[in-house]
């Protein structure tokens, strides 16, 4: 449908410019690509082109001029900063076919930053004042590379510090506002869930695809499935074709959804832990340390996680945890009653409500004939009541394993912890 | 410097082409770059380009055509898959200026890998065989898309798969034998070390910034800074100063260097433990597991790594590790007594040769006069011998103080475990 329908309902293409020889020649990593994609997409902008670009002024330019062909806003990070290498500002007077001009306000913030720390302001941070001429300079709250910002028609360019710290204060202060002036949001929807293959979610949810009006795709991740919701329109009328395919997910998927929105399974857990008043402990053996370590990544997990054992060896399991040597003799460590006795003792040796286990094959050597790599069991105790193990088979390289042996024995805690008011709320 | 000398000792440009919606519009992140990355600078290929894609076939054209300008290699990854989405193909043979033929023993493996899997090859099947006429199609050992190899002049395009694991079989079976039979190699040497702040790396090794042969890069992780050197040819000479550029990086770093080439510290920790016949237990608090988990990334790290507790409230440090009661109440849970006692207990109750241990303030809340976020205390024990802890102030956000207290643990234990034959080997 390429009919438009003013500017402010029509989907606008944004294409990202990353600079820096590092994420080329080296391993570095862009991660500020991340950072900005939702928030572009809630702003009612969808990425045509993401570019990665070397520190070398002609691509810049190259790429910067062939984006804003395609383009109604072109975001560059990266190449802003005080050394010869940092090639962003000439670069873009070149695209505007403008000189460069010293902004008085963005000298006086980068001459106060360098004193503040002792330091001369020189050369270099006589560069971090420069922008084009007919563009305007952007404040940076944290660090000293000022940003850009130019406007021409219904066409923007924005150059943030590639430092993702910088690009991240720049973007929610001084763009994010700029952006939302000019136009509504796309009404957008998330799910999180776990226990179903790929497969048959694409076949519950199959006629959402034949939808006008909303744009739906499934993601497989290591750990668990996404179903992402997105209206093509920022209007009321988009708003409530979301709303009902929304519902629609819902009633297909029912408890298989762990979280919506941003929220992680561990999020999840922890605000039904807290709304229960009731508390956690873990005994690991494949996953070596990652239940915790997810549980634990929740600010204030402490209020509901004590702690666990990570029971790599078969005599900590039997000396710290007290699992039974005949369990790991008949059975083995890697078993449903081993999983068990993990979980009841975890549970009862830590004082926790819950007691969560998980012990595995993770390989790529350890296999055995009727265990070969990849059988997990995992255990869930719940003191003073049942403990109860269930077997796994699970695919993939060893961190694959280890993450969805992970990702599978906290899908089983959240289910069983029930639906509480944050559950009820998407009734 | 723009002299050629020669294709064989010239570095030549590669550009990447990452086909997929879903690493625009949602979440998805493209990882097959991270994987292609290095092997490219070894074989000589400099990436010049990354461009991140949608699945529309008029944009794949123009980004491909561009590169083709450019790059003397093309390497084109997804879009090759059995769906409408799929556009590689069509996109390929456009720039090529040709049609599609289906080649016969594509065909034929496609066919039979539908077969094998009891589903008929229908339409989605037929599309997977078809090669732009004057291409080759490259075997797919793992799933049925077939890949693309195209060669004009000096230059080569190369379409495989999105699916990781089939773009990684694909290349190392079929596209890097191809490409090595084309030229020599670029020599590298890279270094890992931990202990010193960027600033103090960057004095130290400034010297080679200005040898003309070697071109180095200094690169702050989170958890670590790595150091890489690169020869700007492939030819014995080069190859000599990478050696000579190596040796001043070891004398100027010395023992602060935990690994070379590719090892991770978990994986030199694990070395050093095994030729000393020694064993580790982990008593973790603010990094809730994160330290046991990185140590058993490495296979077989059961042979050296009998476990841990996780200790996160103090009725576990007390309960579960006999932390003295005195301790938690005047000192509190974070601090050198503590971390001294959390690292001594672990090691006695555990049964290993050594204890290592973690505790401190993640944040972002918990915070405390003389105590503010990123206060974090390690502490290390030997068997009978002596226990000592470290104290550190941390920057960052919760995840990174968890990273970084994880990561200074274990550089700790590392160089306590000394220098072995991995590290005598570069003395």
């Amino acid at each position: 449908m390429k009919r438009r329908t003013g500017s402010a309902e029509r989907i606008r293409r944004v294409e990202l410019v990353v600079v820096g020889t590092e994420m080329l020649a080296l391993g570095a990593r862009d991660t500020n690509s991340d950072f900005l994609k939702p928030d572009l997409l809630e702003l009612g902008y969808e990425p045509g082109l993401i570019s990665i670009v070397p520190d070398e002024q002609e691509r810049i330019v190259e790429v910067v001029r062939a984006a804003l062909r395609r383009a109604s806003l072109v975001v560059v990070g990266g190449g802003l900063g005080p050394t010869g290498d940092d090639r962003t500002r000439q670069a873009l007077a070149r695209v505007f076919g403008a000189g460069l001009r010293r902004d008085p306000r963005a000298w006086e913030r980068v001459a106060r930053w360098y004193r503040a720390r002792g330091r001369f302001p020189g050369s270099g941070a006589r560069l971090q004042a420069l922008v084009p001429i007919g563009a305007e300079s952007l404040d940076n709250p944290i660090g000293s590379a000022s940003g850009i910002w130019w406007a021409r028609g219904d066409r923007r360019v924005v150059a943030l510090p590639g430092v993702p710290s910088e690009l991240k204060a720049m973007w929610k202060e001084a763009v994010r506002p700029r952006l939302e002036a000019g136009g509504g949001s796309v009404p957008v929807a998330s799910f999180s869930l776990g226990g179903l293959p790929e497969a048959d979610v694409d076949a519950r949810l199959a006629e959402l695809y034949r939808r006008p009006d909303v744009e739906m795709t499934i993601l497989a991740k290591t750990e668990h499935i996404e179903v992402h919701l997105r209206g093509k329109r920022a209007s009321p009328a988009a708003r409530r074709a979301v709303d009902r395919a929304a519902a629609l997910v819902r009633r297909r998927l029912g408890r298989r959804i762990f979280a919506e929105g941003e929220r992680t399974l561990e999020q999840a857990i922890g605000e039904r832990l807290r709304e229960r008043g009731e508390t956690l402990a873990v005994a690991e053996s494949c996953t070596g340390g990652l239940v915790g370590a997810r549980i634990t990544t929740v600010p204030g997990s402490s209020d509901y996680f004590v702690g666990g054992v990570t029971a790599y060896s078969n005599a900590v399991k039997r000396k710290v945890l007290g699992v039974p040597e005949t369990i790991l003799r008949r059975q083995g460590a890697v078993s449903a009653p081993c999983a068990r006795a993990l979980a009841n003792e975890v549970c009862r040796r830590l004082g926790s409500d819950w007691g969560l286990s998980v012990t595995g094959v993770a390989g790529p050597g350890g296999g055995a004939p009727g265990k070969p790599v990849g059988t997990v069991f995992i255990g869930l105790a719940r003191r003073g009541r049942r403990v109860s193990a269930r077997a796994l088979r699970l695919v993939g390289d060893r961190d694959s394993v280890r993450r969805r042996a992970a990702a599978a024995a906290l899908l089983w805690l959240h289910r069983a912890l029930g639906a509480g008011p944050g559950a009820r709320r998407r009734k």
